[in-house]
């Protein structure tokens, strides 16, 4: 517990000096760009985000060629993305028109105090490069169009997987945040070499970063982080093992549907991915036989998994080499070998299995398994299966299959479920997050401090604030909703 | 920039076992609590609130009694803090009712999501014990009140200035803990030993900790929190400098009412709290001139000042020592010193002058500088004065005082008050942070963080978010409020 913290602070590659004199230049801009964004309408930050819409909407198809080169992406993954992305940066601007992100809100007693949410300043988007789970879209992720909803200028780092991809999307929103009149600071890219993450958190022109991947990297970046004379937030967006509870009686109505829909979490697109399940726990009878045989004779069908990169490649490979190594796990099945000579991106599928109880003594178990990879976990009777929820930590997604007959069950797991994820599914599968409104909102939110103003002159006050309510926005008075 | 990470990091004193001891009972209790807390009404965590109110009167007179002889604390200073945290549990049980900190949303396009905001679990409320910012009602914080209304347990680490007052309180909010037929774990007081903090961010059963107090113990703190194997907030008030910017027409209007403003400062109440300003920016002029002659004449005055232990002397001491030692910084004038034989806890007035540029070439001036003194800085235009406000870092509260003729200079100065500040203050000195309904509500944010909810059935769903909306909430609902 008291391991000093220098346990796994190896130092980082320092940068190339032309890259370290980019990585600076696009921190600067950042840093010259934020006042302004910060204070520009709302108006204009949604004429922003419908610029970038209209922009990687012109670059669609040099985006798949270039993705597909790059990445060997299939065009209807590519597609789907696209659309995602698109999906995404409406869902924003109507949560920007909404204005409740403001938090604009009186208290009149005196001393009369308001309180609206700001901009926390240039923003370092650090995705997932080297966990390779970064998407096509990479450089347009949510993290970035929520910074810019939010009015902080961005330095996003490419992915080393498909840089050229990266600069398609760099350009496309440069070119409208030219066109909506912002200075060209408020969007910068910058190559992903290894010591890039860390030369950003610690950048003094940089006020906030976002990390989403593995967590041990992104516990370097927090360490990073903290050789900073001034503290900033660091959001992590761990990776997780993902559950999903099969309860009985929707084991027993549709093991053989259930099965299939897991194999579909094997396909390259979503293996790699951050909400891919990678643990499924269910309660041992004749529907969950049914489930193992139809996982075993799926991935035994399946041929070699082509993930993202090479790297994500051997992650999996890592990962299930060490879960194979644990005494009470049991290989149940491994899709075909990649062919001599092919890519090294290719992985084969495994599905193995251990008894519930195993968490106990192998608590790594717990962890995340990247790649088309699934552990079942087989528990003895519904209080073993409640037992597992209680030993699992921080999820993204945790999920649960139920039928008509689970909901005492159900309503039992349902408080473990809250407690250890973000979200929490029930009989869906995601394999992406969803941007609409409520999750817009706080992803907008993440990028957002109050500040709280006393007796400031209504002239001085931001205009949201202002006596009057001159932009007419719902603002809480005292406690109370008013527009 | 890139200083290893191990350049600050000492290893914490080892804990006495049967502190250790406690403190992990304490951890545990609050876990073993925490589901419990987070799931109880609304109601019960509002009559929690009350109950503690009603305690913690009924232990005023033995509070003041302890406060008086632990840190010599004045009966009004003392009166003046139990009316404060009153007023703050009535502003956040009102907050609660109000519900919009639940963030309750719905969005009814498919796939169909919710979304409420729950409580992170266990909170270490760190405190600022080794900073001796700690007020005489440290154990009933405002953090504390905060992290109960989001309904997360609390483990308080108690000041070793004043253990037995804090544990007054403990036993009050222990007994209205008991009164509400809540947990015991919902409340638990721990000693205040060397290595207590660190082993409280560490602990496994510790979901979030805060911290107000001093920059380098802060991030030391948030250092030892990345030795857990799962990240958790560390929420972190750092004290600052509090910079009070002083307009041109305001100085010349009220110099002598802003002086003795100034020095209600270095009461010993005010002199060490995080509220303090410890930096005034004024314009050279008669204004300036008088402005510093009433500050000087006010300290030559004073009478030694008793802060709360002797460690708030010593880093008042500290700091006025290496404010001294710049050559650019002049001594304008010095309070009495201590008698002879008094207590340790005495300190000396002290107000310092720079020029404005000074800062450019020394940095540490923008530090804050703790207990009862002041640095004037001295700028040549009103230019200087928007170069000060730029350079300076993060700040809990900047303040401006301005007149009518003001206005110019206080639009463009504003911005950079929003960028730097929590709380931007104009004409008005506060000691402490006010909490009323938009203070509270933000207060409590910290504290909770989102769950999202996918097609999970109506019965399943906390009562917040169920269909027909049982508790009469405000909720958005694809956007609008709806009640």
């Amino acid at each position: 517990m008291n391991t000093p913290a220098t346990s796994a602070a190896p130092q980082p590659l320092p940068l190339p000096p032309h890259a370290r004199a980019s990585l600076d230049l696009a921190a600067r801009r950042a840093d010259a760009a934020a006042a302004a964004f910060r204070h520009c309408s709302v108006a204009d930050r949604c004429r922003l985000l419908e610029l970038i819409s209209f922009h990687i909407d012109a670059a669609r198809e040099a985006v798949a060629a270039s993705a597909r080169a790059e990445l060997n992406a299939d065009a209807p993954v590519v597609a789907m993305e696209h659309e995602g992305v698109l999906q995404q940066l409406r869902a924003f601007a109507a949560v920007l028109r909404r204005s409740h992100w403001l938090g604009a809100a009186i208290e009149t007693a005196p001393p009369e105090q308001r309180v609206q949410n700001i901009a926390l300043g240039p923003v370092a988007v650090l995705g997932a490069g080297h966990a390779c789970a970064a998407p096509v879209y990479a450089a347009a992720a949510a993290d970035v169009i929520a910074a810019l909803a939010a009015g902080c200028p961005v330095v996003v780092r490419s992915s080393a997987t498909h840089p050229r991809t990266c600069e398609l999307l760099a350009g496309a929103i440069a070119a409208a945040v030219q066109a909506a009149g912002l200075p060209e600071g408020v969007y910068g890219l910058v190559a992903d070499h290894a010591g890039s993450a860390a030369a950003l958190v610690t950048h003094p022109d940089i006020k906030a970063a976002t990390y989403a991947g593995l967590r041990a990297e992104g516990m370097e970046l927090m360490r990073r982080s903290l050789d900073r004379s001034e503290p900033v937030p660091v959001l992590l967006d761990i990776a997780s093992s993902n559950p999903v509870f099969i309860l009985p009686h929707a084991l027993n109505a549709r093991a053989e549907h259930l099965g299939q829909q897991l194999l579909k979490q094997f396909s390259p697109c979503t293996a790699h991915g951050m909400f891919k399940p990678g643990i499924v726990v269910a309660i041992e009878g004749d529907g969950y036989i049914d489930l193992r045989e139809t996982i075993i004779d799926g991935v035994l069908a399946m041929p070699p998994v082509a993930l993202p990169c090479a790297g994500a490649q051997h992650g999996h490979a890592q990962s299930v080499a060490r879960l194979l190594r644990e005494r009470n796990v049991d290989l149940l099945a491994e899709s075909g070998a990649a062919a001599a000579g092919g890519p090294a991106s290719e992985a084969r599928a495994v599905f193995v299995e251990a008894e519930a109880s195993s968490l106990l003594t192998t608590p790594t178990l717990a962890e995340r398994h990247p790649g088309p990879s699934a552990l079942l976990l087989r528990c003895a009777c519904p209080e073993e299966l409640l037992a597992v929820a209680a030993l699992l930590g921080r999820q993204l997604v945790a999920g649960m299959q139920m039928a008509d007959g689970d909901t005492a069950l159900a309503a039992r797991l349902m408080p473990q479920l809250e407690r250890m994820a973000r979200h929490v599914n029930v009989n869906s599968f995601t394999s992406m997050p969803i941007y609409n409104g409520a999750t817009a909102a706080q992803a907008i939110a993440r990028f957002l401090r109050p500040v709280f103003y006393l007796d400031v002159p209504s002239s001085l006050l931001p205009a949201a604030l202002q006596d009057g309510n001159p932009l007419q926005l719902w603002r809480q008075v005292d406690g109370e909703m008013r527009h």
